[in-house]
C-alpha cells in the first residue's frame, strides 16, 4: 500500500511479475478492496496466484517509525508476518524505507553476527552489476559494520549475482590507503585483515570508479553511500532533462537525431534511473525483503519481485545463516 | 607543471583564454625550457601578455605534502609566491589538489575567521548553476566548519556567480531535519540558527536535489561532497559511453539518430562532465586559487582561468575578508 503510485502501480507490478514467472505466487497485502478494485480493472488471467491479505492500516512517510509498535495491523507489519509465519517467502515493499526497515528488525530481527542493516541496490556499470551498500540504513557506521556490510555484499554477489570470488572496494575519496576520513581509515585496515576465503579486498574505490566496473561490492555507510545513489538519481535525470531541452530548442536536425535514437534512449533510461532499475536488498534481518523506490511504477515493481525471487533462488540467506567464517572473522574482530 | 596533460594542454589552454580576453596577462611558471617548446608549437600571437618564471621542480602525485615545505622552488610554491609578492592575483593550478591546497595554506595562510579551506565547484543544474562544497578539502568536519563553508559558498555565489540572496542547503539523506548522520543533525541546527543578511537556509538538501536547482549553494563535508562529486563524473562517464555502445550496436537507425544528435551531445558533455566543467575554487585561503582536475585539457584549464578572473572580478576575497557578519558569527558559535 506504500508509495507514490499504490495500490494502482504497486497491482499492476504484481500482474507483470506473475506474467513473466509462471512459478511465481504473491500475497498482496492492504486494503482489500482497493487491490480487488485494481484487479478487476486489469482483466488479469493470473489471479489464481494472488492471494489477498486484508491489512486495514498503513504507515504514512511522515509517521514516526516508533509509531509501528502500536500498529500491528499496518500492511507493513502484516506483510512481514506472511514470512514469519511460514506463509511466503520474501517481502517486497514500495512504501517508508524506515517503516520496512523497523518492521523486519521487529518481526524477523537480525541475522547472527550482523549488529546493523544495510541497504544494497545492484548498480549498473560499463561491465556488469555492482552492488553498493549501505544506501541508507545505518547512517553513523563504526568499521567493524562496514566489515559485516562487506561480508554481507560479498555474500551476495556470490550467491545471487553468481559472482565466484567478489572484489570488495570500500568507497573512498581517493585510491590510496592512507586517504579518507577516520571512518574510512578504521575501515581500510579492517578489510585488508579481514577478507574471507570466497572474497577479495581490492581497496578503495573512488565514486568516479563505481561506475567502471572495477568492483563487484562497493561497501559505505548509509550516509556516504545514500548521498552517491542519490547524486546518480540526479544526474541521470539531468541528462534526460537537458538532451529533451536541447532537442526542443534545437535544430530539425536535432529533433529528427532524438526520434531515430528514442529506442536506445529508453534502454539506457532503464540502466541508469534507480526508480526503474531499482529493487534494493535489506540485508542483515533475518528474512529477504527487497525494498522499492517510492516512485515506483509497474515495470520498477515487478523488478523488484524479480530480485526477490534471485535472492531466494541463491540461497542468499542460508548462505549467511550458516557462514562459519562470518562468525569467526566477527569474534576476531570484537 | 602538473596534471595529466602538462605542460602542453595548460599551455595550449592559457592560450586559449588569452584569446578569449584580450585584458588578461599570464605567468607560466614551471620549466622555462619545456614551456618554451610548447609556446613555439602553438605559434600564438599573445605571447607579449605571457612571462615565464621559472620553477625547476615540482610535486609529484605520489609525493608526501610533508615534502612541500622543503620544496621552494616546486612550480606550485612558486606560483603562489608571485601572489604573495604581488606580480599576480590568482593562482590556476592542475596538478595535485593536495599539494595546492598546503601550497596556499603555506604562503597566503587563511582568511580570518575561517578554520579550515573547503574546496567549492559549481556544477550546472536543470536551473542554473549550483555550488557544492567542500568536495574534498576538509574530509573531518565539524558543525561549525560546515557553518563557515556555508558563509564562504553564500559569499560566493552573491558576488561571482550574482545571486543576490543565495539559498543555501545541507547535504543530507533526507528533507526532514531529523534525518542524517550526527555530523548533518548537528549542523543543520546551528545553520538554522546561522543565516546571515545575505543568505537563506532552506534545509536538507538530497544527492538527487543538487541537480534540479532547488538550491544555490549544498554544503557538506569533503567526503560526502567528493563522493557525490565524483559519483556525478561516473554516471555522465557511462551515460556517453552506453550510448556509443548502444550506437555502436544499434541498429542502422541508432546509428543515423547518433550522428544528427552529435553537437546537442557535445553541448550536453560539456555542462555535465567535471573535467570540462570544473574549475574548482579554494575557498578559505587568503588569496585565490582555482584547481582544475588533473585530467584537464585546454578548453578545461581555459574554464579555470575564467573562473579565476570571475572570483577577482566579483570581489569575492575582499568580501569575505571584510565581513563583519563572518566574524560575529563565528564568535558567537564558539
Amino acid at each position: 500500500m506504500g508509495g507514490d503510485y499504490a495500490p494502482q502501480e504497486v497491482v499492476r507490478g504484481a500482474l507483470l511479475a506473475l506474467g513473466e514467472n509462471p512459478q511465481l505466487e504473491l500475497l498482496l497485502v492492504g486494503d482489500e478492496a482497493r487491490i480487488k478494485d485494481e484487479l478487476v480493472a486489469c482483466h488479469s488471467k493470473s489471479l489464481e496466484r494472488i492471494t489477498l491479505i486484508h491489512a486495514p492500516a498503513m504507515m504514512s512517510m511522515s509517521e514516526a517509525i516508533t509509531a509501528l509498535r502500536k500498529k500491528r495491523d499496518a500492511s507493513i507489519m502484516r506483510a512481514m508476518d506472511q514470512v514469519k509465519e511460514g506463509r511466503a517467502r520474501a517481502v517486497v515493499a514500495a512504501g517508508s524505507t524506515g517503516a520496512a526497515m523497523s518492521a523486519a528488525l521487529l518481526r524477523w530481527g537480525r541475522i547472527k553476527g550482523v549488529e546493523r542493516p544495510a541497504i544494497a541496490t545492484v548498480l549498473p556499470t560499463a561491465a556488469g552489476p555492482c552492488l553498493l551498500l549501505d544506501v541508507g540504513a545505518t547512517v553513523d557506521c563504526k568499521a567493524e559494520w562496514l566489515r559485516q556490510f562487506a561480508f554481507m555484499g560479498a555474500a551476495y554477489a556470490r550467491m545471487v549475482l553468481r559472482i565466484p570470488v567478489p572484489r570488495v572496494g570500500l568507497l573512498n575519496i581517493g585510491e590510496e590507503p592512507e586517504k579518507g576520513n577516520e571512518q574510512a581509515l578504521a575501515a581500510h585496515h579492517l578489510l585488508a585483515a579481514a577478507p574471507g576465503p570466497f572474497w577479495t579486498f581490492i581497496g578503495n574505490i573512488e565514486g568516479r570508479a563505481i561506475w567502471d566496473g572495477s568492483a563487484d561490492v562497493v561497501v559505505t555507510d548509509g550516509f556516504a553511500g545514500n548521498i552517491a545513489l542519490k547524486t546518480a538519481e540526479g544526474v541521470s535525470a539531468l541528462v534526460t532533462r537537458l538532451l529533451k531541452s536541447a532537442i526542443r530548442q534545437g535544430s530539425l536536425r536535432a529533433k529528427l537525431g532524438a526520434v531515430l535514437l528514442r529506442p536506445a534512449f529508453r534502454v539506457l533510461q532503464r540502466r541508469i534511473d534507480p526508480a526503474e532499475y531499482g529493487g534494493a536488498l535489506l540485508l542483515g534481518v533475518d528474512g529477504v525483503c527487497v525494498i522499492c523506490h517510492g516512485s515506483s511504477k509497474a515495470y520498477a515493481v515487478a523488478n523488484a519481485i524479480r530480485v526477490a525471487c534471485q535472492a531466494l533462488a541463491g540461497e542468499y540467506l542460508e548462505f549467511v545463516r550458516s557462514s562459519s567464517t562470518f562468525g569467526e572473522s566477527v569474534k576476531g574482530a570484537t
